[in-house]
């Protein structure tokens, strides 16, 4: 545990937060989804949800200012217009806690996985809900 | 996620648990527990308490019955014959959960942590209570 | 051992089952499929017969409802329409143990090939009878 | 598949046995032995039982005709004397298979975990009989 | 040394044979042969000769009966139709131990190449006659 | 870079901090401590003082205050009640910015040695202060 | 540290430095770079700027005559024509120290990211100013 | 040492010349030669010049004879005619020692580059004079 | 191949016999030794004897002088008096071939296990008559 | 190659010389020198002397002023206190080029030897007079 920094965070999680770049991705995965075949990078977090997750990324990650999606979710298959519970509890947590404003949006499931590829790395949580999956995209931090 | 596996259980905690034979140890240990430097095989559930850990832990883990103390945890420093909540909690989770009833014996710090570097892995929890440790011995399980 | 697994479900089969998400794939493999050619992640349960690895998997793995044929067999050399014995008795496995219903379905012996070299590990059992082999798709479990 | 070879003897435990030399020795341990603590070498033939692994291991293994004991296997405890079916069984393989006749010698359990522990592999078995254990030691082959 | 196994297989060696599978290829290369540049799987057999590595590996190996050439020399550069002695010699040993009769088929030597490159092993001999080469394919064991 | 972690916190700087566990220590070292001779893990600072570094680490890690001397620093050689300038400062920063009060105590050379081999990791900053090396212990976070 | 060498040099980018041949290109970085997914070799200097990593570096690495642009930095994204302060900073110091004269030239950010890939390593240092990123090409030495 | 064989040739270096085959190739290449960026395997001679290397890798490594130049020098740029006195004494020396006379092609320096990344393993000597870079071509060592 | 040297030595012999110094010791070994349990560094010569890879070692690695027994063989069991015909065999080649006169002194076999696990390597032949074991013990090269 | 350095110093030997610390020592040693089975970290440099070594080491690396002995030499067997030639050369070399005046201090040879395993690091050359071994122990670099 360390001072002031969120304990779901591990110590992997805060390393792969640290190394990441601006324009570097990272998906907050459900617990359904296939990590392991996606990204070479995974840090799992048995017993966190995908939210709290959000929560602890966010407060340490800015987000991507130099890109029109610094966040993404997958849109529901059969249903591209439909938001989710979870991922409106996305766009609030995005909305109270995130260093810029962002909206999320939502991108076709197949395209979703592509994405996913290509990320720097896979977060994966106990989320038991479907649909608990996003895409950030990190952002730079000026000298102050 | 498995069909009737308890999802805490990650893969690599499943392997560590389906590995380990009769009279192999482990540790459920607090989030500020040193498990780094006790042992090489360390299984994170960040997000996950230590009780919630027991739980999913005993569902399919026998305790050993040839041994006096299939569980084991820390001495309060100073005041040995405190019980902490937290192990209270931990004993109503063996009697409720696990296949052979076991109590708990305490045991000194120093002891314990010489305890934990014998032991087969270490499971580190986000569990904040001090004392949420517990040493487990694994039980056969005989033919059906 | 563990309670309520079937011991044919190794440590490291374990692992794998659940580190694979919705839509990743496995091969069970019969003796003389050429496993170490195909894929790179491979789990041997020497002295199981795929009926039986095939019945201890499906104990775990709920089956893909999202695609087609969450369950393909490979099709008789010369024969495509022929169902060897082996293949009419995962049917029948599938049948009694699946969480979902399927109907394997056979695709032609190369084909079988290249499928089987994108899933994500092939479990070789000691399965002496010819077209032993069948891929499975693994699917989501929802919040209960 | 090899021609002539049993089948139960998988490509890592052809390995193993060719490699051992004269007076190296292997567990063929049951299920719940704790193997991975023991040793470093393992390999795991699920699916097969401790008799099966004997039978196929001792078709290519000859035993060491210059210690007393070349094969020994675990005292029930409390009853130091018993003789459980399963050693028996192991008994009536060696006098059928064996390339020279070796009598079971009994080791006190603690004695035959740190006997396992200088052993070159382990064996581990789906055997679910307790005691199914046994210590083989290599012998020589003469040039013909 | 194992009993009834011919002593110029290695451990390594048999670690191959047996974790290959149907339509598995090998090449026994002779001491020329640019094995290191040509395959990630090696095993020298140093004081061996091709034929001799032939002869042991045909012992415990079955030829393809799938493919029309399941055992393939290199061609004489500027000479196709000339049949090396050391060629001969290999088909002899195939007509005597193979357990499925088998034309040896001759391809040009960049073919030759190409096709060692995609197969499952290299097994380098001290082989010093030039030629000195064969590519076969595994075949499928039925159940007995 | 992270929002709200000082920079000089590099990736596995972090990863190290939040790995350790009650009573891990760490050495921040000057530019001449023979630091890969003493330990496994190593970070390397280039460009930063021990005091930078010390400041950055306090701002995360918390002081153990079940020992003595949550914080040793090395004698000077030949003049053991010496406290060199950057001792003093080490001192001051503590005072500043630790999250519990300590007195840095001195330690003999060879002795602080020996307890550096112990410790979790060394720190290499590029001070070029002579006797810049000081051995931090970490404490526990209670829960909030 | 060593004699006459700058300390920023740690011993892995002395290395790195050295193991460079003629044409091969480095990069030094500011902390907003992606250097783990742009390079396999990376030198992180926490606590140095990027000019005195450029001044270090300069003082023991030739810089390449047969390429026309040697040192090359990002454009400021939207206005191609800027010489943002640090760039300027980074032509002073290649003007002062560099073994041969050479004149920074821009390229486009996503041309840098794409050059940046095939770069013989990455060195991240702590500069927080923004576009404090440089190519540099390295020459060869002359027989003296 | 060894007797008879040069005391250039270090162990790895034996290593690779012996398991090279026909057809394989190497690059001796001077102090200034971008080795890591162009090849895997990497043999450094610091302290020998690329004549001494030569002279000591002909001693044991037949010239290729089945290839119009098993020897190949690189062009000096802008003047593709030019023979730099470092090539020239390759020359001699490889009239000089090797097994097969061999006259010195050159090839253009970028086709020299992607050449090199194609050979079994670069040689880099501590040669400081330009142009001391030379491929080399294995030939096959027939039946005595 | 290589120029006059034995093609018994094979590319990973010849890296050892070269890394070799003054005093390190290699064992060539029989095929019945026990080398994987004995040695970290193993050799196989399968196909060779250990005569042939006694006289292929001799004839590029010199016999230490310093020592009293730079050749010792194992006693027969029973009867540590007897010369096996092989190793009569050993003396005779090193007569003949090596570079200082030695005469073997035999050791007790567990003393010679005892020795064996303190080489260098072993290098396991195929040689099948029992005794066929020695250790050699390597010399320094005066400058010529 | 690197501006101002000794070419002699190759890319992982300037790593090692700059990783090490106040204290750390290095051998130099002759090609007769038992290297590999002596120290972990090997440095090769074929082609140069044990003297050429030496003075491009002095370069860069100060000399331990803490301790009596900085450089020691190997005594010859049977005459301590003879100083041969290169020994006298090192002595030489030492008084003109390093930062600090030293007297090499001699060492029987088997204290030499255990001497050697506790160094970082071993330099092998390719000096061919006998004794040409010393060990140097590195100083610390004062804040100029």
């Amino acid at each position: 545990m360390l001072i002031g920094i969120d304990p779901v965070l591990t110590p992997d999680l805060l390393r792969h937060l640290g190394a990441m770049g601006h324009g570097d991705q990272l998906v907050i995965a459900d617990a359904n989804f296939p990590a392991e075949s996606c990204a070479n990078r995974i840090e799992r977090l048995a017993g966190a949800s995908a939210t709290e997750a959000l929560r602890a990324i966010l407060s340490v990650m800015p987000l991507d200012t130099y890109v029109d999606a610094p966040a993404r979710s997958m849109q529901v298959v059969g249903d591209p217009e439909a938001v989710p519970d979870i991922v409106a509890e996305f766009q609030r947590i995005i909305d109270e806690v995130a260093d810029h404003p962002a909206q999320i949006q939502s991108v076709e499931r197949h395209e979703f996985y592509r994405e996913a590829k290509k990320t720097y790395c896979v977060v994966q949580t106990s989320e038991n809900r479907f649909y608990g999956n996003i895409i950030l995209s990190k952002g730079a931090i000026a000298p102050s």
